[in-house]
């Protein structure tokens, strides 16, 4: 099975390196850009073969390593 | 206006991030992850108001500073 994460910041937390960008567009004259998030998208491919199964290890998987829990929020799709 | 921009490492360049993701999972005990692929994916809110010079414009960023041509490929939607 396939699985999509998507591991954004928490509403409210600067990201950094959105901001650069930001920043870095305006510098070279792109100032129609008001706004700037960022996401981190990850594919797994898995070996379970059970939807369920295979959702909870990637939500263990995002809470013991691929997300922060404190900045960042994710969300997972399983194919 | 709203950009989406996904930005992925092309077929055959290795990432060293999804790399580093993929062995630390499996040295987490998650062995039954068998690949990992990575995209940025960026929003940007746009003063313009035309969808086709928005698309331009953010085609225009790409090439300049959003993503490195020899190693990256890059999607853009408009909404």
């Amino acid at each position: 099975m396939k699985a999509r994460v998507a591991i954004s910041y928490r509403e409210g937390v600067l990201d950094p390196e959105a901001v650069a960008i930001e920043r870095s567009l305006r510098g070279l004259g792109f100032d129609t850009v008001t706004g700037v998030r960022r996401t981190k998208l990850l594919e797994l491919d898995l070996a379970e073969t059970d939807r369920a199964a295979a959702e909870a290890r990637v939500r263990e998987m995002c809470d013991k390593l691929l997300a922060n829990p404190v900045i960042e929020s994710y969300r997972v799709e399983i194919s």
